[in-house]
């Protein structure tokens, strides 16, 4: 059976938005991407990126960052983009993500400021001390067929689990069985189920596709982002990603949750960070 | 003499705000938080964080993004707020801070996107896995009327510099004597020269404050913002700041600098990333 390619794959399809008007944009939240009937945050984050991107001159998501105000639900929305500036470089947008109610109110689900740039116009300069996590070879980690662990220890269901390819470092998995490491990381290989390979707009998602480092501090609850920002910092290539995720600071019912996407050439794509809220429990 | 007090400070006068019509601010940026003529990021994003604070319905900036669209110049501006959400613990606002030019033309400077709460409400937890940064004490740290280093060291002027008390650990002031580390970091000691308490509302501007990471990388040009933002965690205590700036990834062109506030009770107060543009030179 073929691989999704880029363009033709399940995830976009899912993040498909057509223009009604200038900068006006139809689109529908599918199902799938959902966790414990929740929109999942870096697919809504994707599905606005695509209509900035068609919205904006330059291409490529480079800073982006949303507000999550209410929760969305599976269904109809639309996503109005305004062109804050243009310049020759980078360009800077907002977007607003709505959805309707029965009896046609308004409500307002996400709201984002973004600047766009051209990747592939970057100089090829690599200057970092950052490394690529250290994952195990992805044979040696569990992933949705294994037991224990994986789709089926996705709280609240499998919907979201079923569209993606993760694979988690066994030394942050043990929340899946109940034996949380305390320590707040979560790693693991990324992609996406149908083989489609990642380019900008699908590193949106990946930023918040893992399970929250919550999980790893032993904390059970929901943790709604209150804001997440990401950075695409270049076109990955392709082939599986690798994500690092860390929360240094568990304070005030507030976390923040720090990601690191890398790529199979072992080059840093993405940066996000988090804002959620956390209750403590047990 | 009587130190300067929270509400009564050069800081406080100089991010002070007219409220003109509902959500709209007059504004006057003052000549003296500017570094080799540009106006300091973070004195800008103090100055809007307080027209939003006297916006919404609560009093304390959590999360505050700021895109710098274009160059600003000391001297009158408006703010102008919109309240996106009210919610029963935070709420969400925007705000645009526009210039004139000597014809009337409006020139947008900078773009925010924020989520205010209330400090004061939140609970005392903390489990949180950070360390404060290890500096030297403050009296084995270079400030401004030391040398080398201090206040002539900044490039372009002593406005800003005089308004500050920083103090850098000298580990990381090598690119004041040309001496650069080669690693992407900067740490030291903050406060106001007047000696202004911190506030929620000055850690915005403490965020932006310390000299660029790219100093001690080697780099010698303009840094210029494209976005950054802030996480305030917590009501700072009276008393130093210590500040770390750290820069992982520097590549294409971009850098991210990453900003941790820690107060004198050992807590970490404010958290912040940005993302500036370089030119590699040498």
């Amino acid at each position: 059976m073929a691989l999704a390619t880029i363009g033709n794959s399940e995830f976009d399809r899912d993040t498909a938005v057509v223009r009604r008007a200038p900068g006006v944009y139809d689109a529908h939240l599918a199902a799938g991407w959902t966790i414990a009937q929740a929109v999942n945050g870096g697919y809504l984050l994707a599905l606005v990126g695509r209509a900035l991107g068609d919205a904006l001159p330059h291409p490529d998501p480079s800073s982006v960052t949303a507000h999550y105000l209410t929760a969305s639900v599976p269904g109809p929305a639309v996503i109005r983009t305004e062109v804050v500036r243009t310049g020759r470089t980078m360009s800077t947008g907002t977007a607003t993500l709505v959805q309707f109610t029965e009896d046609g109110t308004e409500i307002e689900r996400l709201r984002v400021l973004a600047a766009y740039g051209d990747l592939d116009a970057l100089p090829d300069d690599v200057r970092t001390s950052a490394k690529p996590p250290a994952i195990p070879p992805r044979e040696h980690c569990p992933g949705p067929d294994s037991a224990p662990g994986g789709r089926a220890s996705v709280p609240g269901g499998t919907s979201f689990a079923e569209r993606i390819a993760l694979r988690l470092d066994p030394a942050t998995a043990g929340w899946a069985v109940g034996a949380p490491s305390g320590k707040g990381e979560i790693r693991g290989w990324f992609g996406l189920a149908d083989g489609r390979e990642p380019d900008p707009l699908s590193l949106l998602l990946t930023v918040d596709a893992l399970p929250p480092t919550a999980f790893e501090l032993g904390l059970s609850g929901w943790v709604p982002t209150v804001e997440l920002t990401a950075h695409v910092r270049r076109r990955p290539a392709p082939g599986p990603l690798r994500v690092a995720l860390t929360t240094r600071n568990l304070a005030g019912g507030f976390l923040e949750e720090d990601a690191e996407v890398w790529d199979s050439a072992d080059r840093l794509v993405a940066q996000a960070r988090q804002l959620a809220r956390v209750r403590l429990t047990g």
